[in-house]
């Protein structure tokens, strides 16, 4: 049997992928869109005090093409949070506008393929905890899709063993950080929470590199050869205001 | 042809996967909910009584993100009472505002690979008795996962002899082991019931153990080169009250 | 080229899965599901009376978990009665409750892998006849799946000779048979007319069976290598007395 | 790089699947009903006609089980007719009481793996006319399923020459020729058009020969490693008068 | 580790695919779908003047068979206009009549594989320019269908080295240029953007070509061994004129 990465765990992710149903929206009288929009408010201004109080952290983006029109992702302490924040919002008159979309549940994630050991307990690391923990980058743009590695004969991943992994996962992480003040990576694990084993968030400023990067990676030996890839959503930042813009009819 | 590894056989299992219709649920009228709720809490205590009882065990909990809302896993004696349980709830005023997410239907299986044998039958050992028909656990954190095991070239499970699997499953079983106390898990057999050959069904205090667990998992050979996995759904644990919390609009 | 394998047909079949739709019909008013009731008991009793005059058979059973609420298995002399049995129920009061989950369209069949010859027309022959054209049990459960077999590299049913195919299909066929008193089998072809190449019908008086048998036949070569699966499932039989049981609201 | 093997094209074929919406029928009132099928047999009369004047041709047969209630096959000179006769019967009164089930868009092909060559020009030749612009039969009952040729490591059908893949389809031809009188069968091309790259409709007055014919040519070598299979649909005659049978509650 | 091909991008693309409800258009009043359709034309006068100032390109098509009534095809600058044409035609009464269908994010591009460098910068290249962001043509037909290259064990395209996938993208570009003037092929890049690794929009004035061109090309080593494709729509040209006659009811 081969020797698993350790890793490290960090705050949980909820990515909730939601459609609006434009024809409810528009068809609904002032009032009641007035008040949907005041909660949609409230819950924005609530994430966003979360986030400063670094109890946790939600980026708020749409989502181009049918698959959804936006996308909150929620990152929090436990599972019963992200369940809470996603039955509050249930409960909003503006999500009765909605409908669903796609989620994943994972929970962010740092393998110790790369890791530098200095002897320490890794969560007493203040960089660590910024990686595991994060407040999540107003990037213009987001990027998310969901991975595994494969098994199957002649490309299994979970065969190898662990110097082969390392040393793969290495040249790999080279290519990332060569992107580096370009495109900003959560890698969240979701092993045993959803279907795929990985959620990959990338945050940019300039999505063509999106495109640049996960290109280039796919040479790479990792993704080239055990990589199986889900379905790709990609989106642009909302705020409060955009948000409001998005939804005048 | 290989020998079937034996298999003993305890309570049927049904997961009943449902996610809540809020806008109906929320447009309700007081009277409606209250209705619908005290049905539902009518059922959680008939559930409990059958538990206490030791006529079979209902475990309630939500389901994280989209996939569903909650669900209820039902064991029970024969299939006829799964039927019988799910028919009555289908019938309630709380079903209708629930919409119908994903089931799955097992039986609670041992197998032979890792039996001991102490030439007793094995019915008649409570140790076997209480795994055959458990009284599920109360854990704050259920994971759920069917799975097959693969037939192909060069990965063909069922074409190892019995030797070669009873080793790897001993591999496998040993970690699983090494997760006592923090892992609970429930193996049903559903060849012949539903879409995959087995369900699992993971119970924990601490919802990392699951990714843990699984991971650490993979790696081994039996999971690493001979199985195939489905959906995987995580949840909380919900008693009376917290899913009365949960319904309150 | 390799030869087929020649098959004998009989009584076309129709396997129509249903599910109840609980809202609507607890909504309605007492006269129009008793009207409802009516009708689906004057069907019962129709294809009853088409079972006792042998021009045909149907089984009724539910099924467990959310796929379905219940099958009709219909066995027919042609398409056109299939179609005929399907459009009257889709007319009737009762079918505006329910809702389609899956249909399986295959005619009876046997092989000549195992055929005996002695030298007559089988068609005349009353064993032969009996199978071709069964009078469905009403054995406690039901199971049902559609299955292929395999034309991968390596894996190429249709490739192998007609001496491997049969040597194969008579070890196959000696599990069913240690079977025989416990579990009836009823296989249909479905090649040209559904999306699989066989419908598999199992009935037994303890669904334990189903799984032994199904798990059993799966180490077998001709499974093992060249079996794939549809969806499974498993139910338990329906009375005019106890369909008026499980609609009763 | 391999040659393609030429082709010729005829018509443009749209199969148009639709489904009843047998509870919106049976609500309407007698006269929308009758003007609904006022308009159904107008155009059935208008497809007649064309036929008549060899302008197209167009198929009406239902479909046995769930997977649609009936089909139009209609083939044109044009993808603007076909479009315009799509477009036109969604606007019909009828339409509305109908769903979507399936539909497949291609052509009808002669491939040259099969042609004799006398060195004309195939488009004057009478028999090819014949062939690739087709007069559709009133057979009793009809078969269509898409399929493609696989293009896997070790069955990589556009990966052999020309001479072993003309080998294979003169074998396949002899096979549906010694249908001949039994089958009518129609190819029609998909590459560009639709998911699968051929799409294959069978005619016949005993549906047992779809099954024979379909399943004697799997064991033949192109069926056998080189194709995969879409869904298969099987249905019967519908003229006027059935259509209307089929439609009277 | 291997050389990513370096790529140059132009306008993002977004393929809009809708389908009409054909039962609320109908039964809308003749001033509420006067009104829709006055919102229509507006947004086709708008994209043609967007197409006019060069800021981007749009064409309008049906769309042959269920999988949608007609697609847009928009070339944009930016996500954000993208996401905001989307949004504002979501905003149209007109949308309310429609329902999404399939929708795909890309970017166009050209790959280094078959450029000649003569030094000079290829942004500065009115050619490469003219390429990179182009204006849609007007051709009577359309085509667009999504794809992959392979990542599988013996066919994995990621593992070649540059010089064999240059080799094999000119064989490759050698057909598509022999379809010149038949056929105007648009490539959009979607890694990191969407499901599939690229979408191909196709334009010509006569159907047959599509067919002849991507069948010629499967032939080919690229396409033969390493392709994987997804859905296939075909339609033809919308003016403001005949769309008008397509909903005229």
């Amino acid at each position: 049997m081969n020797e698993a990465a350790s890793t490290l765990e960090g705050w949980y992710a909820l990515h909730d992928f939601r459609s609006m149903n434009w024809t409810a929206w528009k068809s609904a009288d002032d009032e009641d869109r007035a008040m949907a929009l005041d909660e949609l408010q409230a819950f924005l201004q609530e994430w966003a005090q979360i986030d400063e109080a670094k109890k946790g952290s939600t980026a708020v983006y749409t989502i181009v093409g049918q698959k959804a029109d936006f996308v909150f992702m929620h990152l929090r302490e436990t599972l019963e949070e992200l369940n809470a924040v996603e039955t509050a919002f249930n409960k909003t008159s503006f999500a009765q506008y909605t409908t669903k979309s796609y989620s994943y549940v994972s929970v962010v994630e740092l393998s110790n393929y790369l890791a530098g050991s200095d002897g320490g307990d890794p969560m007493e690391n203040p960089h660590v905890i910024a990686r595991l923990k994060p407040s999540l980058p107003k990037s213009q743009y987001i990027c998310f899709y969901p991975m595994n590695k494969k098994r199957e004969e002649g490309s299994n991943w979970y065969m190898l063993d662990m110097d082969e992994r390392r040393s793969m996962m290495r040249s790999h992480g080279l290519i990332g950080r060569s992107y580096a003040g370009k495109v900003k990576q959560i890698i969240t694990g979701s092993v045993g929470f959803d279907d795929w084993e990985w959620g990959v968030t990338l945050f940019a400023d300039d999505a063509l590199q999106f495109k640049k990067l996960v290109y280039e990676m796919r040479f790479d030996e990792v993704s080239a050869r055990f990589a199986e890839f889900g379905g790709f959503y990609v989106g642009t930042l909302l705020t409060a205001g955009t948000f409001e813009d998005l939804l005048k009819v």
